[in-house]
């Protein structure tokens, strides 16, 4: 069904993004799945425009853009089948996080950088342990006795893209959770990798999703200096949440995005495909099979281009958010599920892209909230 | 999530229908359910001004009117959990013929009637027999020598709202299929119930929709006036397919309608109802299960919104339609079975009007083109 | 696949039974259905010998019978698609505690009506506003001064079978529960419904089994002789859980039965029924559902015959038997609906036994404690 | 539920199995998944006696061996989530060939060595581009002119074992097909994989089950002498689906193995992790996830049990073992899916148990027979 959210603006940049992904990552995708995106992608990114979304113009940035633009990055790369390392991460999580809350200064030093892909960001939150729960975290941000830095100690877990980061900005503990708000006393700093006792702990080995590499962190001592607190003190958790409808919405429109492919992915396949004389397409099951897997993926789109549409008008709200996340990371779930069986014995073997979103898309119901988080923002909404 | 598809127009009307149905329809709802909707409800619906959408307003109809005022009426119906007699046969399904195919004579005798109420049609399609497929239709209409009637022979089956209507569009054969072509040789006659040799076979005791009878008809010897040809001879066929992605549309507005009065119902039910000292509602499953159902039905509102914003362009395909219908009245029959099983042994009870939905809503899946038709229409879009 | 669970002699029995249906009940189900099934089927079931299972002999009865023919009795009546009135009220859940319970007294006085068919059972647990929390129930009896009697004051709601019982079997509060155990102080009575202050309240309309009454029962008053008690007084919650295991067993054993008559039906309605000029049964998609359908009752059938087998040796557990509910009532569900899709438009009409089966089935996922509640007990039995 | 079909002898053969799984197998499964199981592995599972079950005894063998045991064997390995390389190849679909096609001098050349784990085997069907449809094989075996020997030439893909085993069965074509049966002409050579001319082509990288190497072959003029024709020539076809109904039982039995291994993680899991300041386990989404995945894998391993009661019998159907394999196998993919999700975030990671058997189970759904040929004999077996 016809999308109106995108106009033709947008299709001239799809193409771009398109032939982009076509030219510098499809060719060399093999070798990131074993080690890993390489550092110089977010240098091509930022040449191609698409790191600075919303930075202002006066740091290098494209200035205020609509996300509809950088929907249709990842709906380009989730089409493709690639993981574009963590620039899901820097641009779409870290970056909202620095554009309302970083100030002039730290604006200056870092919008450039992000803007040309020289810079870019992991973010750490989890530890192990905590899960979802950030009010438990244990990791520690003490303010150095002339205030010049603070002296963090503790571990991350499931921290993407820190590897080829710059900076990480640290969800940290400042001062101990009040009695009656266990939420308090957190902080976001923005930590150097290179800093002395910033630790790489183990490269985690993931199911899928192996472009964009995943690491334990730990911090032994690590100074981070005063002017790297991002925001107040204290004020962490409130921070936090503000950006995870829009990281939800993303989430969404990537997995739908990949869902899609692999419809066109198993249509391509049974059409050619030949058995018992006949093309597998040319099968009850397999017509009835896509039909299915099409029509999820069409009420999927038109859930999100409403999203895509209430966020342009800043009224995306949480509960419409995990709305989205949850049906689409579900839908998608479903359909390439569907879309690997038709391709039978191939659709299990990795030079197959169906079986890499097979891979790839199964974290989507757990990260960015699992659908389990999601069901319980629906049902509070709901008045339950 | 907001929906654009209804402005503060439609907000008014809809609180005009909304009293209506409460005050017209539920207090005698329970005398329906056991003898049909009376005749009389069309008056009142002529008195609402719902019976003459697009009817021009020369013949005392509302002159050309967005679907989108059709589709408020569905809606509350389905969310008062009530069905209005055969209104959406005659509103939703004939009319639309008629608006195309009728001569000004014709035009002239029918239009009026129906836009107060005082005529209203049904439709005979179905055959004992044949099923979705038309072309097998065995019921004849023989022109008179003279040339001024036609003499019908043959019986119907499933016809709904026949013992309310004045009028029966029946599609006849008025030649043999030629061998090429199984689909030629089909015209649509508009036939008096009252006519000598028309029949009312048995009424059918259906599993819901009891509000609406349902018929079998005969037609022996019926003289039909020549006059009353809808169209062109031979051509009815091509006809009767033009208006079905309407009326799918329909069956979706109808449906998810049903679907979010389920939800309403389970939320209501379980926030009131306790078990070992609390509330239903207070259990994380069935939290969860209503935010399953919200969601889907969420997605369907996206979906069905974006179709009614395409049939307003005259852009509704014939796949569109049928991924609409698809996926609107599997949602709904999932979600109303949950919601039905959030209310316990009541929800097995008729009083709850949950139980009524689940038996009204299960042959939307089948009527308007079965679940398996939407998909054989869906695959063939997909090229397989 | 092969059973093992039943020898030559049960074939025999099951087809005297099968031939009682068909002769016996088949015939006037449709009135069974507007009025409920006639007083006289019990007689008629007392003499085919199946309401006395396990009363020993010298009341006439069978004695001890492996719950295996009752199994039989079950499945025949599933399989024909007949609700057998409250006969599994009587012999299935009422009976057992007879058993049980009974006094030498009671024996002499109810066993030999029961096997003969003279005296049917109901049994009155839930009140409108305690569901399944039997330790909410608000239905007093207050022994007399002079011991002979108690006053029983109260309404139960839900009651099947009432309306054609001599006896019903009532849980009555015969002392406030204690602030430490909310389930003490309940008795079991065993009330005439011919007794003064006995009334029967509104007959609930439901959305299928018609041919079991269901109606609220009102007790004002109503003296119930001393020696009617069942069992000690205040040991009424103790005494109920005991058979539900078997309880749940017999609903899986109806309900698989019942799904595989479906699946009988849409096979032989498929095979026969014709459109676009071959049998429906030729499409894949026929194919495919009814052999996912056959799959889930082969599965369904291998875990019921190891329940019968376990229940035979006494050894069957709560937990098995709530998994066994579970599993049987959810696959009949999916199954039953799944045939009636197949039918087509004939699916929802009432003279194809699947619309009922389809209705009728609804209410085991709810009755002899819902799916939730299973899930409760086998989340225990896992350690949860 | 209690399980019959293994006594006390099984449960000691269990033990050992165990204790060699966790002592020789998973210290070293992380290497495994790299490079695939060691050649050295075939030689231990011979020392346990493990490789020659059914082997008579004058070869090394166990003699005739009920199948139980070789369940067991899979039970344990499903349940530690290992692959023991390409021991079911070997001894669960190559070895019952032999068993019945070789003749003495083929015994005595044989089975010693596959008794002691000297020899293994694997079987060579699939062509690139047959899939399932055997009669497309275009691998061509040509007598020389002396009869001494064959000259094979062909590719095959999806071959699991190749790489550590001595001889591959491979099929192919000894004369043309002829034009009224497609099947005709096919023969079974077993190839010695030191042949010159036999070629391994790509490893092929696989979504799942990396502890067995799956490979494409090529067969450039390779000789293969003439007495290593298995049965007679010609009669390769209809050797081929004999031993189907066991090699689907197989699956079964390792899949069900698997989940309930997955819901055993998840439970455990579920119970330590504590978010919200309690386990999640306390969740009742996590009790009622539980629950469900307990209650399809009780109802799997009941119809498996009947399978292998009616196997030790020699009653096992094809469509008995169709049923079984499409069962269990779509039962492990939905129990072992939502397991993963209890899990969060660490559910995908390699690391955890649950990710790999997330991976290694995807594939039964499409080998031995996709569930969509599954479905197609069951419907055949319905009279479909």
């Amino acid at each position: 069904m016809q999308r109106t959210v995108f106009d033709a603006d947008h299709e001239a940049f799809r193409q771009t993004v398109r032939a982009f992904i076509e030219k510098e990552v499809l060719p060399e995708y093999d070798t990131w799945l074993e080690k890993g995106a390489p550092r110089e992608l977010f240098r091509k990114l930022g040449d191609l425009g698409v790191m600075g979304f919303d930075i202002p113009e006066e740091y290098g940035g494209a200035g205020p853009t609509s996300f509809t633009y950088q929907a249709v990055v990842l709906e380009e790369a989730g089409r493709a089948g690639v993981i574009l390392g963590h620039f899901g991460v820097t641009a779409g999580i870290v970056l909202p996080y620095l554009l309302r809350l970083a100030n002039a200064n730290q604006r200056a030093r870092w919008f450039p950088g992000i803007a040309s892909g020289d810079i870019t960001f992991a973010i750490a939150m989890t530890e192990p342990g905590t899960g979802s729960d950030l009010a438990g975290i244990r990791t520690t941000a003490r303010r150095s006795e002339d205030g010049s830095h603070y002296v963090l100690n503790g571990a991350k877990t499931f921290i993407t893209g820190a590897r080829n980061s710059e900076l990480v900005v640290v969800v940290a503990r400042t001062s101990p959770a009040s009695s009656d708000d266990r939420r308090s006393g957190l902080s976001l700093l923005v930590v150097d990798t290179a800093s002395e006792g910033f630790g790489f702990g183990r490269k985690l080995r993931k199911l899928g999703q192996q472009a964009a590499d995943t690491n334990e962190l730990s911090f032994t001592d690590v100074h981070v200096p005063a002017e790297n607190l991002l925001g107040e003190e204290g004020q962490g958790f409130s921070y936090l949440g503000q950006n995870l409808p829009r990281e939800r919405l993303a989430i969404g429109v990537t997995t739908v995005a990949a869902a899609r492919a692999a419809i066109e992915q198993a249509r391509a396949y049974t059409l050619e495909r030949r058995v018992f004389d006949k093309p597998v397409a040319a099968f009850q099951n397999t017509k009835f099979v896509l039909a299915e897997c099409a029509t999820e993926v069409e009420a999927a789109t038109a859930l999100l281009d409403r999203g895509l549409e209430l966020d342009e008008r800043g009224e995306l709200t949480g509960a419409d958010a995990a709305k989205i996340k949850l049906f689409c990371t579900e839908v998608a779930g479903r359909v390439i599920d569907k879309c690997l069986q038709l391709h039978g014995g191939y659709g299990y073997m990795l030079e197959y892209p169906i079986a890499r979103l097979y891979a790839d898309t199964r974290v989507t119901r757990i990260y960015g909230g699992t659908s389990e988080v999601m069901k319980t923002i629906i049902a509070k909404d709901l008045g339950l």
